[in-house]
């Protein structure tokens, strides 16, 4: 309905520097990390112990945080790297009405060889667009968000994550919010990038394996249709309810299942893979559901499970396809279930010993009690590639300030 | 897994005040608006001609805001009114990362005797109790939130809605958002709530009667076992590409469609109606979705045209139940479709004169051109009531400051 077949907004969110042949609009600026300004923080803040980083009911971040604004019109404004603080929103802000916002995490690993590395960054900030433009928030060119996270890793990483302390990571959180103050259900004519970098708690192995339950009959986390596949807030609060349920009964997450089959889909908010021994071919399978439903998050720790077990370990054969919590069931039952683990960033390989779903439980071997033979030795491949044990081209050094 | 069968968070949030007989701790406080503390703003913005009050890329909010903090611990602080103005956010928070918030809506009727009036107060305040908690955000008595509005109308009414503009609303957001700055996938142990009143077009008449396009295959609202029924903002961001898809083809809003069948579920954020001659018994019949399926909005406005078809137009038979667009389709081509409408607070109550259906056009009957029949008639009966033309229990008087 617009004259101009492409808007401002369009021009922006699509990359493209379009202009209009007649009128000589300027078009909208692209996010430019090497734009960005540092102001760098007074009164930097003691840095906790290890002990008590994540002790408390807040999360601790660093001294700095990188922001980036985005209006329809004008593009992206230069970013900035300034002091870590609040943000400051009008009670209309688009973001506090109707969940315009996104987000992605990752880690920074200190490594033994005493350098900072991030694992796969490139894969982050491409699901970053992903997810933004699924939420109706701006795109940018994913490598400038990269380069922005290691702008902040550069300032912060050497007091954050001294080389004192190998074998420990801080979690990266860029996000994206809609600011338009104006109410109505339309999508944000204003929004902010910010990235911070913060401590959290090593999740990925509860004693004796993470207890899953399956989800209750009334409760859907994703669907056809939907976004489950995209990074987005919406994904997470409407989770949050079955979860607490779970959690009250002693499990530690819930696997959605989805349709009427009941679809493993994911765990928690991890990917799910279980190793079996095929009903057919004996074979033994690493399976995962697929992407192409749409409705679980393309993580990348679970497509670096893929790579490495494909390329390392030619007896799993990789099966990515929809299967059942009656398969799972029906292979724990027949001796076929080999072991069983969520993969992500959060939790990383966490080796899952239990099931539960409406009224039985499958258990899933944990080889010599800290988890299954597979599942270990993955763990063991990607950790010593994210703290540079072996080089590798997913593991990106960090440039740091001394 | 808490050695306490009743958390704090559990007895603030189900509204008991159980204590641990063993160890009195006391319990969290539950929201309470005779606790009010009301703070003046020392400089009065000017309030805005009818004309220039919609006009500009901004919410314009009246002077005064009303905030209230909550902790799983301590429970509900005391409630403030206090000068509108910016809410201050650590980036951690959980609202800007796992869309841990819900809103409502509801307009105040500047009546044509002089007195302002809210429609309903309390099916809003009931609803948003079912939106929080479906968002694992506390619940409160409803009573309390309905007294906080009236408190925020009483004082800022007279002058931001004068008795010279008769037949004019405001605008009520009352809003909730997880406030706890704390990363990591859990309901949030901080809140808060506040209530904005703000200008907002009259959007109820696009000229000619809305355009409505159905959802696109690859795209679903709300699904059984989601939280289709709740006023959370997760059911908003995702919606927001294919109603600006819809906006690019020159619609107003989409008809969303559900299941592989094509129910009809909501219009844009509206309830859908039409009124129809049965295929089977001949009867006039005034057709929406049913609730039960948790999929669609619990809509005061939709409850309020059932009620009041029920009671003045008995010659019109109420049709709660599924039914798809393939049937509205038959209607149309067997001359038995009578006519349509949205049904909510922001559209009011909207004539919709044509659905595009996967390229074929539905054209609903506008009768002399401002909609149908029943249509204005229903429209005339609220307005009645809203505005004061009539005495009725659903609209409650605001005592107003002079």
């Amino acid at each position: 309905m617009a004259p101009s077949a492409t808007t401002p907004a369009a021009a922006a969110s699509n990359g493209t520097n379009g202009t209009n042949g007649a009128t000589k609009v300027a078009a909208p600026a692209q996010l430019d990390a090497s734009k960005l300004t540092i102001e760098r923080t007074k009164s930097p803040r003691p840095v906790p112990s290890l002990e008590t980083a994540n002790s408390g009911p807040e999360t601790i971040c660093t001294d700095h945080m990188v922001t980036a604004t985005w209006t329809a019109s004008a593009g992206w404004a230069a970013p900035r790297l300034h002091p870590y603080g609040p943000i400051s929103l009008m009670p209309t802000a688009s973001v506090l009405h109707y969940a315009t916002e996104c987000f992605e995490g990752l880690k920074a690993y200190r490594g033994y060889d005493g350098k900072l590395r991030l694992f796969r960054p490139d894969r982050n900030a491409e699901r970053m667009v992903l997810s933004s433009t699924r939420i109706s928030l701006p795109s940018f060119p994913p490598a400038e968000l990269e380069k922005l996270m290691i702008s902040l890793l550069s300032v912060d990483g050497a007091r954050w994550i001294p080389r004192s302390r190998p074998g420990t990571f801080l979690y990266l959180r860029p996000t994206m919010i809609g600011t338009q103050p104006q109410l109505g259900v339309q999508a944000s004519s204003e929004a902010m990038l910010y990235i911070i970098a913060t401590y959290m708690p090593v999740l990925h192995s509860p004693a004796g394996g993470m207890h899953l339950r399956t989800s209750p009959g009334n409760m859907v986390r994703a669907w056809a249709g939907g976004f489950g596949f995209a990074k987005v807030g919406a994904n997470y609060g409407p989770s949050l309810l079955a979860t607490a349920d779970a959690r009250k009964d002693g499990f530690h997450q819930i696997l959605w299942l989805y349709g009427d089959e009941g679809l493993c889909t994911e765990a928690g908010a991890s990917n799910f893979f279980v190793v079996w021994k095929d009903k057919e071919t004996g074979r033994t399978q690493l399976v995962t559901a697929p992407l192409d439903d749409m409705i679980i998050l393309n993580g990348v720790t679970r497509r670096s499970v893929i790579d490495l077990v494909k390329e390392r370990c030619p007896e799993l054969e990789i099966v990515e396809r929809r299967y059942t919590i009656q398969e799972v069931g029906d292979a724990y039952e027949e001796g076929r279930l080999v072991e069983s683990f969520a993969a992500g960033t959060a939790y990383f390989i966490c080796p899952i010993s239990l099931i539960h779903h409406r009224g039985k439980d499958i258990s899933a071997p944990m080889g010599d009690g800290e988890g299954g033979e597979y599942t270990l030795k993955i763990r063991t491949w990607l950790m010593d590639i994210m703290y540079g044990r072996v080089d590798n081209d997913w593991a990106v050094v960090i440039p740091e300030e001394e």
